[in-house]
């Protein structure tokens, strides 16, 4: 077993480190594989267009959380999206931040803050206030588990609508049932053919009238005018979004000067090299004694 | 034992139903009492300067949270601070914001977004910096499990040293080695004549360079003039404040517009009118029963 790793410089410096302890090869690059047939794993962020020159190819491993920007790869190549402990708290923490944020009215209070004006509002209680969030999986439990702990109400919308501890959970089927009860929004879902632009104009016409929204799920969830729209007509209060649409958001986007929107560049989580390289190592080795793959991406429903 | 509410409008309004509830007696205002010297308890934020018409008075209590603004009472009537879990949870809940926005760096993206600039800095996980708490009493150590809870280390500042479960603590003469290690500097003492001043010169002087400071204690906790040398010094990155010397903080502050700092005008909490009632009654059944009073302020140490 081989694996390729197509990354940036710094986790060229770090994964074979890490792979030398562990006692397995590496090869950094494409340039320095001298037998692309005896590469098993290839580690990236896009593969390479073509993947026919590695004939022993068994899994990719994409070096972020979503998947969402890989093309199809070829039947009988699996995918495996990066699990890391240290990506789910860090989106975590942003979530919790956000949520807090906009339950505690922070937009309005940066913007009179940059009117100089002191002028408290009523403060509510968490547990006034209903979380739900799009997307129970990994991170959606984790957060879920955070913003419950504070004292929110805290309901989960997933495809299955498997039960979670402590939370009132929906199937994909009960869409409008979970969103009528929503007063914070938070999507963590995955980017795929069903969730694209999920958080349009039918779908925030459901929520309670001045609802907030947290998203850090992908831009592409985000129907960026349908949003502005939303808080023209009050139906949202404000919003606070980690992901935009497009990304970079440009200079001259309107949304950058909205009071009611909070936004920060992508930065709910970063992959530590470290963190990727350990991930990498449990696939190798799940591969090599025929165990389940983590992180394997189930491709007829794309995450 | 009867009560005299000297308070707001709304206070007004809810106390009686809810002494009418627990078949007590409450007067409200001034003008309302007929027979002074059946007034066993006043409940207000400032006492009438002239207590001694209330022969009978055996408690003051304070509606809100500190006693700090009080004038010293006659030797015999004792004092008693609300205790209101509400509160104490609205209070922890702006800590863990005010927390997560240091920690992730929300000054540097609240103006880089005022510049419509997208540009992303290098994300640290919580469990990579210390959260040091000053002041360990109901509040603190609330925040102190919230941020626990998120992977941050915590450590707490308190009079006496009194041990906290997972919580690394420092007793009063130990301030330098606490400030040492505190990553963030959050605020959650009384004001005493003991920490009246204490966020100054010479404690900033023994935080890490490149500290951040969150402060939800009271306005006069804090020198503003020595916050700002040290945010120039570079010494703290930050300050997400929820209250100011004076408050309100006057238009024309420069504070207002500094990038890196943050400001809410004292929401952190507010007293619920029905929790306020609450806390009255068990502080009346009490001295009825000869129990300690709950949330009495201890006179030598202002707290
Ligand atoms: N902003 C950032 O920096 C950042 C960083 C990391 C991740 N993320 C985002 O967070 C997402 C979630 O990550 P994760 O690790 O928690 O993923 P995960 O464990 O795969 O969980 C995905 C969840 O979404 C649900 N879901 C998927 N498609 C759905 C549909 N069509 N209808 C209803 N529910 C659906 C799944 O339902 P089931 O439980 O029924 O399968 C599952 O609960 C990522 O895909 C990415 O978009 C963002
Ligand atoms: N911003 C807001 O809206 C808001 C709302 C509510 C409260 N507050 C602030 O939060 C404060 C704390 O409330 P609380 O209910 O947690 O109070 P508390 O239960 O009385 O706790 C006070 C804590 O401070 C410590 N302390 C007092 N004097 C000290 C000194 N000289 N040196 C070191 N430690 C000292 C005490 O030490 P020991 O444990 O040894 O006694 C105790 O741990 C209030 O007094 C108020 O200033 C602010």
């Amino acid at each position: 077993m081989a694996l390729l790793l197509l990354s940036t410089a710094e986790r060229g410096e770090v994964w074979p480190r890490v792979f030398a302890e562990a006692g397995e090869s590496i090869f950094v690059g494409e340039a320095s594989v001298a037998d692309p047939a005896a590469i098993t794993h290839i580690a990236c962020w896009v593969p390479p267009q073509d993947l026919s020159v590695y004939t022993g190819l068994k899994t990719v491993i994409s070096v972020g959380a979503g998947v969402d920007h890989l093309p199809p790869l070829p039947a009988g190549i699996a995918l495996s999206r990066t699990i890391a402990p240290g990506i789910e708290a860090m989106v975590r923490d942003w979530v919790v931040m956000a949520t807090l944020m906009a339950h505690r009215d922070m937009p309005t209070y940066l913007a009179q803050a940059r009117d100089r004006l002191w002028r408290a509002g009523k403060v509510t209680t968490a547990s006034a206030r209903t979380v739900g969030i799009l997307g129970m999986g990994r991170i959606g439990r984790l957060a879920a588990a955070g913003l419950g702990s504070l004292g929110f109400r805290v309901r989960g919308w997933s495809r299955s609508g498997t039960p979670v501890d402590g939370i009132d959970m929906f199937a994909a089927a009960d869409l409008d049932g979970f969103l009528r009860g929503a007063d914070i929004l938070v999507c963590l879902l995955p980017l795929t053919a069903a969730t694209r632009g999920i958080l349009g104009e039918a779908l925030f016409a459901k929520l309670p009238q001045g609802a907030r929204l947290v998203h850090a799920g992908r831009g592409a969830h985000l129907d960026m005018a349908a949003l502005w729209r939303a808080l023209d007509a009050g139906r949202l209060a404000s919003a606070v979004l980690d992901v935009t649409d497009p990304e970079p958001l440009p200079a001259e986007h309107p949304l950058w000067s909205d009071p009611r929107v909070i936004i920060t560049p992508h930065v709910a989580a970063q992959t530590d090299a470290r963190e990727g390289a350990l991930h990498a190592l449990t696939v190798i080795r799940a591969v090599r004694e025929g165990r389940p793959i983590p992180g394997l991406v189930a491709r007829e429903r794309g995450y």
